[in-house]
């Protein structure tokens, strides 16, 4: 039997290892804090002890802690994995080492499909990338290999369409707020905005008055906004729409 | 039967008409060029002519020509309604006058869902609003009365969470391009981060290096964003993440 320890109880620990449970039962999964003690050999191991014969080490840590956690791997021989989109492989100072990077933002108190999330993998040895390969496909119909400069475009893209379309969501969360009209009229449009993108390149896509230079309607929005952060945040991305589709303000 | 009158033959118009058209039989549905002639009161009317005795008359043009059309159907008796988020509903100098906006991105070659549409109904009359209700009620199960300046805030707001954030995933996209991964990677990430809001506060929905501060991922970033333009976007986003999450950059 495959055996699996994943280190970290943050979001992507729970959510993988829920991942393998619900896939199958041929995997043995267990999870550990990070401030573990990853040395133990001694054959009778206690309840919680680090299995220092399990086939992979996932270190699902945040990021300024993986180096911490793989020296202290560093006494065992088996592949050990990070799960980070912007730390490179190399990072793990050690022979067999990987990356087993699922694409998704994670949340604690909500349920992921992993069949859809694409699952990113590199490995320094053709064997290690073999067996993550067969770990991603337990749990997602999606594995890439992906080398760490790849990786490392793909997490600040990620960033882009993520974390800062959230951030959008909340300004405009704020502004229905202040004006007393529920942010609910605003999600059918958000989830159309994402959707769209399935069938249309974004470029294709975009539609609003920067687009169309409509710059009676800018100039009304930007009157509108009485936050000087929010009218700064408007009209760049306005200027960026206004420079990628060739138009001038 | 209840007749009524779509001017413009834009996306609106386009997606409107067919709603109608697929939802009931009880409605007679005429499009009309903008540059028609909505004087014709002859009896015998041409194919193509204005249907002066239609219950009402919808303006689905650009927001520039609102007026003009409106001005165009002033010897008429009917209610005249736009479909405009940011025109005020008085831009419309006429007695029986109103707004009928779906809250909705349209574009001619993608089909979109009414049903779950908002659309944000607004008249100068109770009876109007009555009718518009009705009318709505046809296509949406969601109908809304909301006024011009709470329709103007939903514009503003639709401006960030649709165009803004359109403009973010082609922005991914292009970093993807840049580094030869394919966008698609990132699409399943695009539909959650859309579909979080189902059920969490934007607020809370928040993740990322600027939320998490974590100031080396962002310096990676910055260097690694070639472009002096993506790289403001990127800060000055960041920057309002941490403003609204009280952490300092």
């Amino acid at each position: 039997m495959t055996k699996v320890s994943i280190i970290g109880t943050g979001n992507v620990s729970y959510h993988l290892e829920r991942a393998f449970a619900q896939a199958t039962d041929l995997l043995e999964v267990q999870v550990l804090p990070s401030r573990s003690d990853f040395s133990n050999r001694s054959s009778e191991k206690n309840n919680g002890d680090f299995d220092s014969d399990s086939d992979l080490v996932i270190i699902a840590v945040s990021d300024d802690a993986i180096a911490t956690v793989s020296k202290k791997l560093q006494n065992t021989s088996q592949l050990v994995v990070h799960t980070s989109g912007s730390v490179p492989m190399n990072a793990l100072e050690r022979e067999r080492r990987g990356v087993f990077y699922p694409l998704q933002t994670f949340s604690k108190n909500r349920d992921v499909d992993f069949g859809v999330i694409p699952i990113c993998i590199e490995a320094n040895e053709k064997k290690d990338l073999k067996l993550l390969r067969m770990l991603g496909e337990v749990i997602s119909r999606k594995v890439h290999e992906i080398d760490s400069e790849q990786r490392k475009a793909l997490h600040l893209a990620a960033v882009f369409v993520n974390n800062f379309s959230n951030h959008l969501y909340q300004i405009g969360n704020r502004i229905c707020q202040e004006n007393d009209v529920s942010f609910d009229l605003l999600k059918p449009l958000i989830a159309e905005t994402a959707s769209k993108i399935e069938t249309l390149d974004p470029l294709e896509a975009q539609t609003g008055p920067a687009k169309r230079n409509d710059v009676k309607t800018i100039g009304n929005h930007l009157t509108e906004l009485k936050s000087q952060k929010l009218k700064e945040v408007y009209l760049l991305l306005t200027r960026s729409i206004q420079d990628t589709h060739g138009k001038k303000l």
